[in-house]
Formats: C-alpha cells, structure tokens, sequence
C-alpha cells in the first residue's frame, strides 16, 4: 500500500549523521521535509544539500525541520561533508538518515523501478498532523528546485492558517482562493476585508497582512 | 504495486473530451504530462487549466503533449469550458480524460488516502520510452507551479540529449553536470569545449548553444 496525500506518516528510528532518531519524536510539533537522494559523494546531491544548507534558515523560520536519507554510513558523509562545504560554501547542519539496509526507503517508496538498491530523489513534505501533505519523485539528472518546495510550503501553511486555497503559479503575496468548503457566511468572518466572487465557486480575496 | 521512476505507464483506453484514446497510442512518440485534477466547476483547477492552456505553445515546442483527467462527465467539462474562457481569458484545447469510474486514478495512484472517490493534483512526466520520468502529489488546495513542470521537463529533455545532469535550482542556460556514467575520455568526445572538475565526481560544462 503506497503513501498518498493525507496518509499517516508511517513511524521508524534510524541512525542519522546525528544520532540514533524515532522518526515521530524527532518530527514533535514541526512541518518537515523528507527527503531522499542518490549517494553521498555524488556531484547533483552535492549541489542539492549545499542549496537546502544556505535555504535552512527559511525553513525554520516556516517552522520547518530538514532531513535528508540516503543508503550511505555515517563514515560516507563525514568524508562527503569537507567537500560540501569546500564546493557549496556551507556547512550541513540538519541529519542525514543513514539508511544502509534501505528499511526507511521501502517504507516510503523512494526506490525507482529499474534500480532497486539506490534511492532517487523523494521528497515528503509533512506536516504537524504527521500527514503527508505533498510528495514528489525527480530522476537522478534533475536536481530539485528547493524554491519551490518553500512556495508549496508557504501554500500549505498559508491553507492551515486561514483556510484558503492558492492557485496555480501562485508566489507568497498574490491573491488567494476561497475554497468552497468555506460558505458566503463563513468567509464575512474570515475576510472581513471582502472579496470578489469571479464565479459563485471562484472567490478571489487578499489576505490582510 | 506501486508506479515510480522508471516504471512502464500502464496503457488504458478512456473517453475524453476529444473522443476515446487509447493512451499508448496517444501518445505516440511525444513527451507528455498527465495530471489530474480534482473538479470541473471548482475553483484551484479553473485558474489550473487556464495556466497550462495558455502554456500549450511552450510544452509543444518541447514535443510533449498535456492531457488532464478527473472523475467528471463530458457534459461536465462542456459547461465548464465557457467559464474557463471567460475567467481565464484562453480556451482549452488539450484532452481532459473523462474517468468517472476512477478506472485510471486507480490505476495511476491519483486518490488521496482519505476521500478515494475524488483525484488530487497528482503529475506524472512521461518520456517517448512510455516510461515515468518524474512525478508529483500537490493537496487540493495547492495549485501547482506549472514554471516548475517546464523546467523538469527541460532538464530531462536536456539529460536525454546530452547525457548531462543538472544541479540544484537550476535554470534553463545556466551550466551543467556531467554525471558520473560519463568517463573523462566519453566527455572529452561529448564536450570539446571541456569542462571545470570541481572534484573528481563533480564536473561543471556549459553546453555550446
């Protein structure tokens, strides 16, 4: 049974770059990003968790905590991290899952269908409920656009907080949607700024900031 | 079982909006994305459909077609079409697969964990092997970033013809990696203008234009 939006995030513990984790403890009350990638010492993951190691403080301050899972020992990535730092400038301070029997990867599906022992690059994102609120699988050539996993995010967190829905290509500051769970009624009290109603089922508010 | 990267896309035959297809054949030799969405007459999808509808002229340029999918009716579809053009200023002219027995939701893993009778906003890029190169599952409220989607797509494509790699946040005309398949002696045939080592596994070229 694969994972799907709003599925329960199934529980394990595994060594990390950072110590032994319960995956639930670890993730407490935060959002997180899930994420697996090839090897370490490999040149598109280099340049992946370089990019997530500069963006680390925008996910905290979305609430947001990091962890990366690969089959490599914790051996590998202390000889991978000199070198991250040396090419991408930056130091790597969230964990890393060692998952050397692939026990985390099978759990959450990140294995492809050609090449059952090495991880592509999954990523989760979860949020405080521990449900899976958005997922996605890039081949091994295509190193992820982390700008955008922070504008689904901020789409995510912005939906939780005040119950609206963004639209398509939607940027943090633009127009949001009423979605029609939301009735006329309700919306008076969320927006008292009002709104505009395109289409009885398409209404267009800005968020008081 | 579970679809990945890699796997094989199971073909069907469906009614759409343009007439039965049998989707291999429909396909052809093209790129293609398949996405569902969740509702005709709902209001994520309309501004959805009027993005990609007025990115058509791009994804053809790519030789990748785009059909959509949800659990409605053609009669469905046709009344919403008019709101489409009205709200979104652009008429639709790719396929929307009528799946109102959730035959290829089912079959493409396209229904959330909690409410199986209706698709979320699940992607798939296909390759002109049949074969699934990437794929992504956004929440209902989330509309999708189709910028995103072309630039995956120009990374594979870009992979598939220069068997090069791309890091991080990478934009279209910005450099690339040669990935590790690729022995100095191979790359010195494939990219004569030579290229930086950054380290042994990391190889940076800028492709001749």
């Amino acid at each position: 049974m694969s994972l799907r939006i709003n599925s329960e995030t199934p529980n394990f513990t595994a060594q990390t770059t950072q110590g032994k984790i319960n995956f639930h403890e670890w993730l407490g009350d935060s959002w997180a990003v899930l994420f697996s990638h090839r090897k370490a010492l490999s040149p598109v993951c280099t340049t992946e968790i370089g990019a997530l190691a500069k963006m680390k403080a925008e996910f905290e301050r979305r609430n947001t905590k990091l962890i990366g899972l690969s089959v490599d020992t914790s051996e590998n990535y202390a000889k991978w991290a000199g070198d991250i730092e040396e090419t991408q400038g930056t130091a790597v301070s969230f964990p890393m899952i060692c998952d050397t029997d692939l026990q985390v990867a099978k759990l959450y599906d990140m294995l492809p269908a050609d090449a059952p022992d090495a991880t592509i690059r999954t990523l989760y994102l979860i949020g405080p409920d521990k449900k899976i609120k958005a997922m996605m699988a890039y081949p091994t050539t295509s190193g992820r656009n982390f700008n955008e996993i922070l504008r689904l995010l901020d789409s995510c967190q912005l939906s939780a907080k005040h119950s609206v829905a963004t639209p398509a290509n939607w940027s943090p500051g633009e127009d949001v949607i009423i979605p029609p769970a939301v009735n006329d009624e309700q919306a008076k009290q969320k927006f008292p700024q009002g709104w505009k109603t395109v289409k009885p089922y398409l209404r267009i508010v800005k968020l008081a900031k």
